[in-house]
């Protein structure tokens, strides 16, 4: 039996070898550097069979934040100007709405009023449009938005504004025996909408913000579930870690974010034995991109906070550090 | 590029073809019957290419029950036996424990006395053995325990006293394109220290009463988790859809329990469009197994009750109630 487990592990061998050798490049949108290299070496290192950092394809996962890891965060998170566009269709139900802050502001469409609006009015505005209908109510209103609103900036579908470097990297690790999940402060039920056909990501491989719902049945009996307003999982700082046992109940081997809630999920990743990568995409190209965060000394937006602190622990702790102008020959696949 | 895909689909339909007819029984553990043959053709109908109810691969999901459908759970809880006894280990690091009830009465090892324990004492030991410790600290204890604790009646690991039938369910619904899921109303963590030895399922796909768990560092700043006694998911009753829709997002095509803990499982999973199947396992069989419950007239031994109510909603609803005493030609892999 063990000879025959050797001769396999042989022919595998030399079969990888001979494929690798005529294998295309898994990243052409990559410019030569540092941070391809260590994704290449790392896959080579985990999957290798017969080497000393070799891992069983059950074991092989890796986790992925979303805003600015995958795909854009900036004006604003994606999920919250669903939210804000929802408004006007909910004050329709609910006409009270209307003469109620935070929504009157949000009615009146006054940029700079809502740009001010606290985190606590966002809360509201968010407990409104995401909860208090059923789950098949609010995919097909997902749904609905995806397929029409469009970026300010780019003039595109939210889902085209995904990173072909990222997208490259999700195919690589699954090609390689890998299981990519999603793991996002955004909420679980939006970005499980469209995770299948934007990454290649199944619904159940969404880790994200996650609310209560409720069982219930309508007036024919048929069983249904509300989107309650009740937070089970802040899928930020350490809720990544948390939510990750609780998900997964794996340790990731690979994890990629781009911002201080990305924090945790990095150091718990690199906490493991073995072959770990932790990388953080850096966002230092306003022409192609945006620059933004105050360890390039540039104003902290708020979204995707990318501080001094979290750089000087990526060098500390042997992170990688994704410049997006240096090591991203393409950013979107729509780019000539 | 359609005609290729015509071709292939062809080329796909004959082999299956082919390959079924000469394919062995995928349940030769079962008697022929209804049940057997609602299985089988449940799964024919959901994956014949170009069937009225075929399923793309990637939503065919199906959800099983633990205790009672696919393992024993008599004369208790497996999980709960491994708290009471885990209870001297603990009080062994909190001496004061050993004064107090109901950790008292554990100790003292009176049958009788820890059998009349209620609820609320239950979950003070659930408590105190299964939280505070950290995550990889818990899964070794686990895994220590279930090498060595042996049922009372049959003398066998627990692992073990798994339903055979139940085991070539699995693996037929996996041979044909299902993703299968344990969802239980016992702890997800404890669960998932065995589960993809014992029944194939990965610990990804466990989906169980599930408590929160906190980030921290130890002494060398390197992070781990710890076991939090704070209630995420109770995933029993009309848990089980809500942790469905939590953990996998998608509306299970089939779902297999024993008790009302798993009406609303059923009762969601029946719900839906296309082929769908919902089944009971009926504990009926002292002689192999156990009898229980008051839908035979039998007294509620409160472990996986079985009320009329449930019966008749089965029958109303179109499920199906599988006999192990008839349906099942062997229960255990160990019987000769």
């Amino acid at each position: 039996m063990k000879s025959i487990r050797n001769t396999f592990a042989l022919l595998a061998v030399i079969f990888a070898s001979s494929t690798a050798s005529r294998a295309q490049d898994p990243l052409p949108s990559w410019n030569d550097g540092p941070a391809k290299q260590a994704i290449m070496d790392f896959v080579r290192d985990t999957t290798e069979t017969g080497g000393a950092k070799f891992v069983p394809a059950e074991e092989r996962i890796a986790t992925f934040d979303q805003d600015g890891t995958l795909w854009v965060e900036h004006p604003m998170y994606t999920q919250v100007l669903y939210c804000l566009e929802r408004v006007p269709e909910v004050a329709k139900k609910k006409p009270y709405l209307t003469k109620t802050e935070p929504f009157k502001t949000v009615l009146s469409g006054n940029r700079e009023a809502i740009a001010k609006l606290s985190l606590r009015d966002l809360e509201k505005i968010l407990a409104a449009t995401l909860t208090g209908m059923s789950v098949e109510d609010f995919k097909a209103e997902v749904k609905k938005w995806l397929a029409t609103a469009k970026h300010p900036r780019y003039g595109r579908l939210y889902t085209e504004l995904v990173y072909q470097p990222m997208q490259e990297v999700l195919q690589y690790l699954r090609a390689s025996g890998y299981k990519t999940y999603i793991v996002t402060g955004g909420g679980q039920d939006f970005v499980r909408e469209y995770s299948e056909q934007t990454y290649g990501i199944p619904p159940e491989q969404v880790v994200g913000t996650a609310g209560g719902t409720k069982y219930g049945y309508d007036k024919e009996g048929k069983p249904f579930l509300t989107k309650e307003p009740k937070l089970l999982l802040n899928d930020n700082n350490a809720g990544k870690p948390e939510g990750i046992h609780l998900m997964i109940g794996r340790h990731p081997l690979a994890a990629f974010g781009n911002s201080t809630g990305d924090r945790q999920m990095l150091e718990y990743t690199k906490a493991g034995d073995g072959a770990r990568l932790s990388m953080l995409v850096l966002h230092d190209d306003a022409q192609r991109e945006y620059a933004y965060g105050p360890a390039q000394g540039l104003p902290d937006t708020k979204v995707g906070t990318f501080t001094q602190a979290l750089y000087d622990e990526a060098k500390k702790d042997g992170w990688f550090v994704i410049s997006m102008k240096k090591d991203w020959k393409k950013i979107f696949a729509f780019e000539p």
